[in-house]
């Protein structure tokens, strides 16, 4: 069966689009852990990042590096770290996940709510440093 | 002044060293979220690591896999993990973190004690996989 994110890439189920190219794909995360968190994935199902090929690796993290930068750009937070921890879909994905607060240790346990409408606007001003 | 990192590996400051190629240099986390918890860093002294030229940031991530997978041997974990946060040592570095409890949130926040001994031996162990 596809993975959710397979059906979020095939556009089977609804996201946030941030970019797309031939072999990755990045989307808002809807359960972001600060404004801007952002899933960064190969379109290749496979479950655990390591087992990606080193071409696939390598190219998933420079695909994701204007990302996290242009996060930089349209959030205004101090850097964007990463988070792979993948124990909750078996589909790679790296969170890019925008730090706002330098003496706070980000966790995936956070979360911070955001409506639909400030979700698009977010999705929106990233995308606009990436053109 | 040279960061705590370019002491470590210029051999000024000792550490339990795990791997060494021309442009990286990887070793345990004197104050572990989890054991194993290892260190992956680039030589050249880059405070962020989206910062890294694209060549770099892709060298750095291929020389953290195999060191992820001995981890994995060497720990027996579920699986190894990454977070980049970088606001403590303004040199970039990659957290390798061995997952051991799949509904645990991993947090760089958690700290396992381990003795110098206990260190020690895990690198030994993690390098015996590198081989």
């Amino acid at each position: 069966m596809a993975s959710i994110f397979t059906k979020i890439i095939n556009g089977e189920l609804p996201c946030y689009k941030i970019a797309e190219d031939e072999h990755h794909f990045a989307f808002l995360d809807i359960n972001p852990a600060s404004a801007g968190h952002t899933l960064v994935i190969p379109k290749e199902e496979t479950d655990y990042i390591f087992d990606l090929a080193d071409e696939r690796l390598q190219s998933l993290i420079a695909f994701a590096k204007p990302i996290a930068r242009a996060i930089d750009k349209a959030t205004g937070c101090i850097r964007t770290g990463i988070v792979v921890e993948g124990m909750e879909v078996p589909h790679a994905h790296i969170h890019l996940i925008p730090i706002y607060d330098k003496h706070q240790n980000f966790s995936l346990g956070k979360k911070t709510n955001l409506s639909s409408e400030e979700m698009e606007e977010l999705a929106n001003e990233i995308r606009s440093f990436l053109t």
